[in-house]
């Protein structure tokens, strides 16, 4: 939510000089993105993004996520499209880090979506599971069930200060889910970060979708699964089982579920709400001092994971 | 940099709703100014920028910062005009505090600007002076002469632990200052805060002027001593007199300095210099733990501040 890399007024003119943008008519940093600097860049042919790619996005991951954002907006999907240089490329170094120009989305990224938008979420999702489905870039999910133990042990032994039982509580769900997570489930390249400041609205259309530093190949259910957590739970903690049926309804009337997908429900919930559960609690015990950045609750997660650990079966998720 | 105040949707569609500026097409955080948060706001009639006043700006002083703008914008000034909505009002409250919207200024700020930049600031500072002079309503400037030694006292004990002899540096200077001030040079309203990022530039024209949040009637002059020290000192402390030559040689085409103020430049300077090197030092050691903004460097105005010691007269500011 801030701007980390400054760049001067030299390196910016020597940038755009790679592109034809036309004249600057203004550039400002803006609040968006928790990882990266982001500026709004007007000229005149237009408005633009520029990122500026702080540490934790790896230079070699992003050919993959520039390649995809290119891929969807080929393909009619509603995010930023990579703007190219003049010499073809979209990826190249600003201030000693990796940089990239992508249109600007209009929309509204909303802080309560009501049930209607889960539903547009649902039919997005889907369409971005099947736009992909020729997509020949791949990246594995390296917070995946196999980065959960090592991220556990990281802050295995202050989890409790954060709350009592914290730490066996984790531990217990990490054997669980070791032992009962799903196998042969549909494959594809997912967004896995679908929260709510990662979607845009424009009345009652989704405009736009950000933000795919996070995209991997990986089940396309556990895609549902990340949204389930961020979109259908209320702000006082209780599940509104209206915004999942929407969520899932609109997502199968795209890309129908298979009975596998529906029975691995539960535990696919379960592992998204453990993974955001982990890194919330490693960035919580691993403040960095003079951050801009406050680290987002822990708990809200734990409270989550709670409550699929109660759940029977897909029934519970407003799935007739 | 960065934004304080985070606006729910239904707090941001309750406000707009007191405007006819159409449907809002994207709202986003910007990392400009270090006081308040702001918002660019752009709807189908424009773009707009949204600001949220923190508590470093008290509510009382806000018609006059956004009468002041207003009475510029009419004179044909390049600041940003503030909005009225259906009530006539451009003030109200969002989110608990006072908020305001204001057109959006195209530019960009230049973090080295060069002689030329100096000499377009100098005639726009002049400008404004020449039309704030039938402007009705006043605010007495806070961080004035009187203002000073309470701000030191503040901080007096722990000033040495920045540099030894900071201490008895600034003392000696506040007891100077006092006896040397001048008096009953030409007053009006002064921007009292132009520094390079409040100051836009498209190509070779200043585009606009922004952050009026420490306008005052005070000495016109001081308004330049201001920024000699903020656009005519290198990187490396060193003194630009070209720089200085050109705010000086431009500001005098519009509004000739008079003897006086010829005289008094250089004891206005050292003013200047102190003014911000108290206030940094204020925020150097009064840091809010998780503040978002880093506190600059008081130590580069104490360097301004004893090259202002060695001048005998206005002639070392490039002054013919």
């Amino acid at each position: 939510m801030a701007v980390y890399t400054e760049i001067s007024d030299g390196e910016l003119t020597g940038f755009l000089a790679q592109y034809d943008l036309g004249p600057v008519l203004s550039f400002k940093g803006i609040a968006e993105g928790v990882e990266n600097s982001n500026y709004l860049l007007r000229t005149e042919s237009g408005v633009y993004i520029l990122t500026i790619y702080e540490k934790r996005v790896l230079r070699e991951d992003l050919p993959f996520f520039l390649g995809l954002m290119d891929h969807l907006a080929v393909h009619g999907f509603p995010c930023a499209t990579p703007v190219r240089g003049r010499d073809g490329e979209s990826l190249r170094d600003v201030a000693g880090k990796p940089a990239a120009i992508v249109s600007f989305l209009d929309g509204i990224s909303l802080r309560r979506p009501a049930p209607e938008h889960c539903g547009l979420l649902g039919e997005t999702m889907a369409r971005l599971h099947l736009a992909t489905a020729d997509f020949k870039m791949r990246r594995a999910n390296g917070l995946a069930l196999a980065g959960w133990r090592p991220l556990f042990e990281s802050c295995e032994t202050r989890a409790d200060e954060i709350e009592t039982g914290l730490e066996s509580g984790i531990a217990a769900e990490l054997d669980y889910l070791e032992r009962a997570w799903p196998q042969g489930l549909p494959e594809g390249v997912i967004h896995a970060d679908l929260f709510p400041d990662n979607v845009f609205f424009l009345g009652q259309r989704l405009s736009g979708v950000i933000d795919f530093y996070f995209a991997c190949n990986d089940f396309l259910a556990y895609d549902l699964a990340v949204s389930l957590n961020a979109w259908c739970f209320e702000s006082d903690g209780a599940f509104n089982i209206t915004k999942a049926g929407q969520l899932f309804r609109a997502y199968g009337k795209v890309r129908p579920l298979d009975a596998a997908e529906l029975a691995a429900l539960p535990v696919l919930a379960r592992g998204a709400a453990l993974r955001f559960l982990l890194t919330r609690l490693h960035d919580w015990l691993h403040q960095v001092e003079g951050a801009f950045v406050r680290p987002k609750d822990p708990l809200e997660y734990w409270r989550k994971l709670r409550f699929h650990q109660g759940v029977a079966g897909a029934g519970a998720y407003g799935i007739a």
